[in-house]
């Protein structure tokens, strides 16, 4: 048999690196890179270079960026009294769509997972409590997904923040967990309904 | 709201031009580049470059090649008496994997599909057709694929070589449909069943 030749197969066997590329789908992406424009093809590789090489982390939240701090850390107008800890950049980017929050964040890069691991000293959580030890703070949203790896890790936070919380007077919060908008009731989870039932708050009209 | 740093967004941009890669995969995708230990991402920039550099067809048979001819065709061991037509180079592959045929190819480049505007003229119908007049060959297989477009392509191939097969005796055969090796008959559908009735052959044990 004829293999691939050297380029395509190593070409194929990156991007099988990527996450939920298997075989074929790598395959599949591969020959589209050969059919596809110079300018294309080449624009593509330009922004994996310039994606490593310019984008760092934020110092003070962790977020990515290209200019530390990131721009959120470096907009005046932001209440830096209220940080959101999220679990990754990308989640902070979701935040930022929604438009509803005008704190800053913190983003952890991780959850807690012990079986993967993953310690807390893994995450950014000693630049959180020197961020809380600092002052100025008056809330702390904890933002980690609302699965057994997030919720764990908040609890953790909660737990690893109580000293320096009640010192400066900083409030710990949780985001609300609840059936989702837009949803049909009888469609969602009983895990859903569960939360939504013990979670519910005086009806305000 | 704050937007993605600039080359983060580019990377998007740049990915979600690939077939069955949306919004969220493509950030998902960027996400975990960015993650990438650099040595990883810059193989896979360098690997998109190096395939659109080095890969061209052959002049041949049209598979993607770094050598003129490529190594099926360069290969003096293969039955060059006999080929096989397929739609696209990865077809090419899929034989060549499963290691059951000994002669060669031709590519055509894609199938005839008069709706999305491809005819016969942006295939290598015509370089095919050289090949069949040149003398030398005793059969050609069409393995277009067994749909809609494939079948179309095939019919339109028995045609436009009729005359140089009657002229060099030639056979022009179409590769065999019926049920796939491993499925059960239960679960496969009625048009499989039909095409495995009507190409029912003698049973020789």
């Amino acid at each position: 048999m004829t293999n691939y030749p050297d380029s395509l197969a190593r070409l194929v066997e990156s991007l099988k690196k990527l996450p939920g590329i298997g075989s074929k789908t790598a395959e599949r992406l591969a020959f589209h890179l050969v059919k596809l424009s110079d300018d294309d093809a080449m624009e593509l590789a330009r922004a994996i270079r310039d994606v490593k090489q310019n984008l760092t982390h934020c110092s003070i939240c962790f977020n990515f960026t290209e200019h530390d701090p990131c721009p959120v850390c470096a907009d005046a107008q932001r209440d830096k009294s209220c940080v959101c800890v999220v679990e990754q950049p990308k989640d902070l980017m979701a935040f930022e769509k929604a438009g509803a929050f005008k704190g800053v964040y913190h983003c952890l890069l991780g959850h807690i997972a012990m079986l993967e691991g993953i310690g807390p000293e893994d995450l950014t959580i000693e630049p959180l409590l020197k961020r809380a030890q600092q002052g100025g703070i008056k809330e702390i949203i904890i933002a980690t997904n609302p699965d057994l790896e997030g919720e764990g890790t908040a609890v953790y936070l909660r737990d690893v923040l109580a000293d320096a919380a009640k010192q400066h007077g900083i409030k710990v919060t949780r985001i609300a967990r609840g059936v989702p908008a837009g949803a049909e009731i009888e469609n969602v989870s009983s895990a859903i309904l569960s939360d939504a039932l013990s979670g519910r708050a005086d009806f305000r009209g």
